[in-house]
Formats: structure tokens, sequence, C-alpha cells
């Protein structure tokens, strides 16, 4: 049966990331999921769609998509739809993929796009990893993975 | 059917904000939305004022109406605030669009006034907007869409 | 029929806060209201002995008052009780006023004394105000209205 | 009827806190009320501990016994770990009395040692004084009455 | 009957974590408990894995293993996912053992690979000592033990 991605986005963000998600999925080739999207204004309001999104439109998994400004006050809206983001999953028992990056994460426009791009891209692969069993992504494990940026390696012991 | 808006203000406010909500209202020519009002002390005060009006008084959406000062303190107040409306969202699946003006916001009051009478139209018609459908607001998502300032517009790839 | 406030106090607090809540209601002439209290240790006990004067003592409305000291510590406890405090009133759907004066707040013990009988007393007034009804503060929003120090007044637009 | 204090403790304390709880008890001559014990590696596992104590093993009140590192990583982690006892007292309507020594409050270990028994030995006055009632410690409200140090006293008006 | 620990560990770790469990469990010649694994992007997507592996595989306790960054937004996520499990905890009257090391904990890859082993494998020992009762670690309390380093012992009085 088909499986449903809830995507929540945000007009503050400075990306069209849903687009993105959209080419992921497209790449993956996996027929059998669809996309549920929910639009709101800024990132504190992405914990209620997200829960909407699962109770109220059947999402079997959600990604949750947001560009926090630069700003002390940004970095506390943040933190404030993490814990929101959080609490969703334990009431629902659904993952909801944080997808944010932060203004200041690129020295410029061209250099944030391509964290967004890199970073959106890769999540919509975990999330259908995801909906695939607890240990689809296990042969990862401890690797050192980077969304965003490359992936650092695993450290090994003697 | 008719809807309700349900705005929260506060006493602390240095603005009569609910008044720019009804003329946002007015402008809007939604006549088939309606207010219902609810004034506390100050802004720690509003989340169990929205989980009311949307319990008690069966608001469809809320606005939550507030001016933190400019003291850490008053930050703090903010933060718990913002955490206590993610909560009410949480529990009733409703959107409380927070409108939050702080006091450092503006280098004078003049300027302060213009932020909180932007910021407070604009979410106005986005609480109208979430009240049509998860979908209304999509045609403007990633756009760098701001509140209370000019937007920052949209970052294109290659 | 009569109305019960609840009252939340602690033996950290420096000043006997309960006493200048009774002035207020006694000041107020609301014969129809009635006090019921709470003695804990700490502002971190104060959101359970809320619940408990709502749930158990059926108070209609609390006020919890505290002092919390000038160090970091003190800080951060003062931040989990307000949490816990918004916590209560959403549970319960009933307010909990949170009268805390912060031992830094005042240069010396006078008027630290002031700022907690000025802000005590206003907010039992607001209390009594809360229990009339949702708009009974209403033609005091966006005034810029204080307690423990003097009103900052209104802007008004051009 | 007997009542039961139950009693958290952790590994990563420097002091037997247990054992002062227990000095203090036995001081107390309150013959009707024993002790519960559950022993957590450290003071995140706390929140739990009681409230399994509280409903599995139906304790009536708690003490939650820790001794935070110094580092900041230390102070997150009991920030952490006193939201999530308010939680439990929220959740059940019973006390848990925090009892935290941060590692940093004495000079050396002796101060160190010293102020972890005065503040358990205090609290566990406490408890009982909150297990026979709501106004049992109202006599000493507004007092400044301290733990782990002196009490620093009433501020009285004109 | 067969107890049953869950293992919560991400791709986001340099180590892999679950292996040294693993190891651990293998020493301790319990034969009666069985590892139930669960893997996920990063820390903040371990809280619900951890409900899910006590609510849906049915586990007596659970681990979440993790290793933060060594930037601020990383102790913001460390933190957030760490208010999570408190949260789970609460939920399901289970314990999850926390097993974080920060990047920056060790002053290589060598000392920080040395850390997680030592933190991963004590916290698996604790794991099955909670599974036997809530006195189990009593003969440790008040100790000073730590897990990733050297245990610091126990300050006594006069």
């Amino acid at each position: 049966m088909a499986k449903k991605i809830g995507i929540a986005d945000t007009m503050f963000a400075r990306v069209d990331m849903f687009k993105i998600v959209k080419k992921a999925l497209d790449d993956s080739m996996e027929s059998d999921i669809k996309l549920e999207r929910y639009t709101v204004p800024g990132i504190k309001d992405l914990p209620v769609a997200c829960k909407k999104l699962i109770e109220e439109y059947k999402c079997d998994i959600c990604m949750a998509l947001g560009m926090p400004g630069d700003k002390p006050i940004d970095k506390t809206c943040a933190h404030e739809a993490s814990l929101g983001i959080i609490q969703v999953q334990l009431i629902t028992n659904k993952h909801v993929i944080e997808v944010f990056v932060h203004a200041d994460e690129g020295r410029n426009e061209k250099e944030l796009f391509e964290i967004v791009e890199d970073r959106t891209y890769k999540h919509t692969l975990n999330a259908i990893g995801l909906l695939k069993g607890k240990e689809e992504l296990s042969r990862m494990a401890g690797r050192g993975i980077r969304q965003g940026k490359e992936n650092v390696g695993q450290i090994k012991g003697k």
C-alpha cells in the first residue's frame, strides 16, 4: 500500500525546499510513496502542521523544512520549534525528520543554497529508509554521516 | 459557516494590537470571519488564554499578541510563552500564530509602532490563509517572506 | 457563588507576600472571593502546589508567589518553575498568575520590598479581573501596564 | 496509616545522601513514615525513578537526591533533570523535593559535604511537613529560609 | 523470561557504539537478555525511536547512543534530545539510559574512542542492573562513579 510523507514548509525560508524533496523522491524511483504538503508562515508553526499531517492526513512520516535566521531570536525560535517537533513524534509515534538550515551556515547565498539542497535531498532518502524499517539505516550507523556537508567518517579502536 | 479567530492580547504591550487585527480583517473583506478577544496581564498568560479561546469559545485559530520587554528576563518570559503556545497547538491541533514584537526591535517608538503594525497586519492575513486550507500559503513558500520588515526574497540554485 | 483564589507561597521568599494578597483582596471589597493557601519550600515546588489547589481544593484561579535569588542557578530555577506554571494552566484550563520578584530587582531591601508589594497587590487585582471574564481587562490592553514599577504607557501611530 | 517517602539517589553523587535522609527521619521521631529507595546512575535518571516510586511503589512524596558536576554540560543535565522532576509532580499530583548540590557550591570537599548534609537534612524535614498538609509550612513562609546555608531572614515593610 | 534492551543509535555518531553494547552484554554472561536495534539519522531522532522500541517492540529498558558535535548548535540538539529522552521515560515508566559523548570530550580521535568505549560499556552494565531491580545499584550510590572516565570517589563527613 502507498505510504505518505508529510512535508511541512515555510514562507520564511529562502529556498524552495519542497522542490528538492520532490526531486529526491523522483530520483529514488519509489513509486509507492506520495507527498502531502502543508505550508505555514514560520518554523514555530511547523510542529502543529506536522501533527496535523500525521493525524488528519494520515502521513506515515514527516519532514519539517525550515531556514531559521541568523539572529539570537532566530536561534531561540529554532530551539522552540525543535522541542515541539520532538513532542509531535512522542505523541504520534511517527518520525518527523527536522531539516533546518541556519542562515549563517553558508558564507554566501550560493553556499547556503548548496547546503539546503544537500541536506534536504539526503534527509528525504533517510525518511524513505525509516519508512522501510527500524534497521534499514543500521549499515550506516556510527559512520559519521552528515547532511548538508561531507561525511566525517568512522573512528575505529585499536 | 462562520469561522472564529481568537485574539489574545496583553495589558503589558504598548500598542493596541487588537485594533490592527480588526483593521486587517475589515480590509480583507472576509465577512464570514469573526473575532473573539481575551485580554491577560502579560505574555506568559497568553498560552492558557489561547487554549480557552479554542476549547471554550470554539475558535478555529488563534493569534497571540504580545510585546516582550528588552531585558534578559523579558527574553526568558517570551521563550516560556512561546513554548506554551506550541504546546497549546499540539494539544488542540489548531494553529496559534504568535505575533511578538520585542521592545528592542525598533530604534524608537515610531519605528517600533511600524513593526508592530506591519507584523500584526500581515499575520492576520496569514491566519486567514491557514483557515482556508493547508496549501493556501504554498505559493509563498520558500520566498523569504517577513512580517514586521521587508521580505528578503528567494535564493535559487544554478 | 463564592470563588476561590489559590495562593501558593514559599519559605524561600523574604517577604510575606500572602499578607499583601490578603490586603489587596480586603481593599477590593470583593466579599464573595475566598483565599486558599499552600506553602512550599521553594519556587520549583510551586507548580504542583498550584495544580493541587485547582484540582483538589477547587480553586478557580491561582497566584504563584516567589522571590528567586540573584545567582545564575536561581534564574534557572525561576525559568523551570515558570515552565511548570504554564503547564499547570494548560492542563487545568485555569489561570495561574506568576508573581515573581527577583532578588536583584531592587537596589536595596527597602526598594525590593516596595516592588514585591506593588507587584503582588496589582496582580491580585488582575486575578480578580480574570475571574470576572475574558474581556474584563480589555480596556487596559496595549497600554504598557506594569506591576512592581510604573506603567510605561501606550504608543500610538500617526 | 504509614506514609512512604520515596528516595531516589545516584551513583554519580559523591556523598551518601540517603544516609542523611535516614538520620533526619530517625531524629524526627516520625515512626509512621517509611523510606523506599531507588538508585540510578545519574541525575537525568531521577525523574522516572521518582515517577515509579510514586506510581509503582505507592510513595506519598519523593526526594530526588543528586550532585551535578561543575562543568557547563553538568549544569545542562541538572536543568533537564529539574524539568523532568517538575513534570513528574504535575503528572502524579505529588511533591518531589529536589535536593541537588552542585560540585562548585563548596570551596573544598569539607564544605561541600556540609552543604550536602545541611540541605538534605532540612529538606527531609520539609518533606515530612508537606506530608502533613498544605499549610504545615505556612508559619515559615516569606522568611528567607535556606537549605545548605544559613537563613537570610525576612524583609518587612514600613 | 527473557528481557529486552532496546538500542537506538545514529548514523551521525563516529563510533560503532552498538558493537560496544553487544560486547558488554556478551561479557556479562546474561544469557537471558536480548538486544533490539533501531538506527536513526541523528540524536534528535532518538527519543521517538526509544519510545517505539518500548511500546512497539516491547523493550524493558533502552539505551540512547549518540555523539553530538562540538558546535553550539550541536549542544542545543543534545539538550533537545535529552529533554525528549526524559519525556519518553515519563510516558512509558521505563528507563532510557542516555549515552552521549560530545565530540569535544576527547583531545583526539584515540581519546574520544576510549571515552565512547568506556561510557557505553559501563552504561550497558548499568542498564542490566536497572533491569534487576530498583536497589540493584544502591551499593554504588554516592560513590562518585563515572562513565567515560575514572571514578572520583566518595566524600565522607567528619
